[in-house]
């Protein structure tokens, strides 16, 4: 059975960003579950929730945070699971959340994706559950393929405003 | 009796720069407990630590932590002591050590000094633990007033390197 | 009696931000004066309100500033009392402010918050007051209580959000 | 059988840095390949590899490079195995390698960790694959465990150097 | 025959902004095409174009990316032609853009313009045609005519308006 | 009378960088004075020399510091002199200083050089002087004279230096 | 008789923050004169601009320019006068601008402002005049008391909002 | 006949990095002249070569400058040949060169090429002589084959290491 991914976020205010990455979880069909939690607000709530992470089903954590962000860091003390970090743009463009995100010391480490960039988030989640999921695998490498069409069509429409110049 | 003050860094390696706010206190007099704890290998300790502090008999709470600096941040979340972080300088001149100490969410605060501003966590802490004590009011005047005669000495040195030139 | 805290901003055009800190302190009771000031406009002014804030019943000083921003500074060479400051956002994403605010030199230190934290700032004051108050102790416990509460309410509204994926 | 894991190196001058992902994933018992490859100077190489390296038995690819850091993100593209990228440091505190890895475009995530670090790049690939291999959990558990007994280490002797102040 | 230039760009949203080297090439009669092609979506793409470009008559081959811009490098890597490399805006004011363009690594240069300077690579494109071919350097150089023309305008109006102070 | 030119540093220890200032003074023949003090530490006596620096015999302010580079901004908050900023480097590349020192608000300029810029602090103040001492710009006029010779000089030595390669 | 100030701007777009300067020279009743001139696109005019500014009844001469400004500098090098540097944003926040106005080489200073800081280059020109000129003195002095008065408006008016909270 | 590449930097004491632009041009047979010449100390001789650098048979100049690195965009402003910029680290990592080199306005681009990136700067004139010279295409060929063999050497160093971990 599919393990499930766990998006944890550290305040609803994020949910406009986070929720692409629940979107594309959805997308692939892969079980998630979705939570407001803070590091520093509800930390017995968090590290709780990393601690059983693993025997409740989960088998990847994607967490998301702005400012000084130590949720995924915290939630990563607490599990042996993959943490992915999202780091949400709210101030110096995100610089301090990346950077609170990706700097993770020696022996606890956090997956760090673009600035607000859920849905890579969920995609690397997928990734990891694929490596041994024919299925999953298939499904990414069908989306690739995808991506190219896509750039296909883009490409037409390009000539056909260069025409116009 | 004055409350004590805790001095917690995340790793071993940062105490030559922790050292310098012990130094501080000593030679205030104040009493103080310095620990080894980290936010991310040793989580339960460091909460258990915090929600204890109070209890315990401390006033304030030092953090020093370094690159992705959370140990302030957590420590904040499970006390109402005051919390003060000192920016350990391991990687970007401390910046991202920075930003994870004072970018902090609305509602938990960690009183951020300079990077690597150890002496003046101590300065701080005593300022804090001052507001209810005379007897530390005076010893910080007189520190300040033994700047100002420092200053008048290393005046009269530049003069005379000046008068070199 | 629980001691004032000072509220000084540089510019009267930060008031929108720093009224954060006055309502903060105003709902937690805590006695308060706020006031405009220039550690360059009206440098003597900052100095001699710092220099009589002990003598005038205060305990803390909270300082907004923006750009090169040396209010806090200022006002905490003058004074033995702890020194609050907001790094106000105006320029380069409040980086100057923030900088200008932190990386005070050894001897002078100045409890810095987050760019534009002024609810933070007033926590901050409220924690250090009631380094020796037990009332506060319990006003800001119970806040710590509310925030769990409040992420509960966000959590239920969240699942709603999931269920409409 | 457990899966592969490739490192990849787009310089071998950043050998000393990466050769602590290898000897972490020797240590883990987790079998490895290690290759010099550049997505500038071998870009057929490196497409190659990537293209063929979920067929080659990888679960997993480290790649580590610095300055305009191409190389987790070009390979990346060429595969649905999940990539992680470390930044490495040789310019700007090596923020030009961080920002090059881990502001991948949306469809093509890089699970970047911090600037060196090489450890924590292993330790990743070893809980990506551990999600469903208990054996490789226990020893990630293990690890957890231990890091707690080298901070109580730690502890101690910090406490004979407090003495001694 | 004068030599094509080659624009690429790796997401069509950035048109926009592109537009204006297309614009300007157009403008100096210099025979150019226009693809969308991404390092990461459609890298088999990208390295096919580079290789054939100069077989297909291309002189010089300009690049648009934002974020982890790593299509310049990729392009760069797979000709001997020279590459420009536009840095887009889109996170980060464009720095990342920008470090992930210029920072190659030796052996393999992007000649690296201004952050959105999209306008600037074409002239730079034909400056390069220009080392062998005379009329296009009368363009270049009535370009500058025309410029030091346009600013004795804009003084003349400046005057105007100065006037009415 | 040629009027005199002030350096003021916030530390003594900047003395290594500031001397330089000193030196180009005594090189012009201009009278200078050269003293320690802190905007932090001796606020006094900061403030006391800039409201009597016109009475004094000065002409012009030059203010050294690092970190958090209040002394310039504060001099300038108690004199109409004009007031130049030296950003001392000690910390962030010299990052802190150079904003703190540069980013004044509207009403109080710092004239602001390089960081560690002490010989064109100098300079800068001899520039000042000048515009109403013509024998101070034929000083200034020979400086530049002696640059292109020694231009000339070094242009030599490197013709020497390339016909080895 | 009181010497110009020249203002010049690399772009006329940049004259909404000029103007600042200008209106303020205006206040104070110094003769200044307002010219676009770019040290890229009109290098001959610039240069011919600097080297006769002085014999043209110059005192100060005010540039403004944004991204690489090289306006400041390019000024600099052709004449003795003091040249102050207005960094105008357009990218980075400016930091572009400030970087490539106040890192001179030695021998050549630039006098540099905030970003956008016209009306404080105005004021600082006006400083180096008044240092020959008691009138102006005067002028600044009593432009110092108005700060002064304005401040205490704005008290007056933070009370009336103070009691409403 | 092949044009000359023109090496220009502002100051003798870049040559250690500048002489690898020197030694590559040499490798490849192209002929080239090496000068110091200063933006801001010979703006005379700058402007001088940069006018007459096509008709004395220059195909592309080479500019290495420091800090505000202004020599790129003075002699690009005077020419209509390409104008290849190297930034040169002295202060701030490089970042104020790389900024006051790329950050071109509309009109006059620069190509910029890495911190301290003599080597490619080379190269990339090279590429840009090449666009009508078949014999350097070969040549640029021939060493990109080179970069391909010496990563095979180093992978086959690499293996050897790997072995005795």
């Amino acid at each position: 059975m599919t393990k499930k991914v766990a998006i944890i976020m550290g305040s609803d205010s994020d949910f406009p960003i986070v929720k692409k990455a629940a979107e594309e979880l959805k997308a692939y069909g892969v079980p998630f579950e979705c939570h407001v939690m803070s590091a520093h607000r509800t930390p017995e709530l968090a590290s709780e929730f990393a601690m059983n992470a693993k025997a409740n089903g989960f088998g990847v954590i994607i967490c998301a945070a702005g400012m000084a962000a130590h949720l995924a860091g915290v939630i990563a003390g607490h599990t042996t699971l993959p943490v992915i970090g999202i780091p949400i743009k709210s101030s110096f463009d995100g610089m301090d959340a990346l950077l609170a995100t990706v700097q993770m010391p020696s022996g606890i480490p956090v997956a760090t994706v673009a600035v607000n960039g859920a849905k890579n988030a969920a995609i690397l989640a997928i990734q990891m559950l694929a490596i041994n999921d024919e299925e999953l695998v298939e499904k990414l490498a069908e989306a690739k393929r995808k991506m190219i069409d896509e750039i296909a069509v883009k490409e037409k429409a390009l000539q056909e405003q260069i025409a116009l110049l």
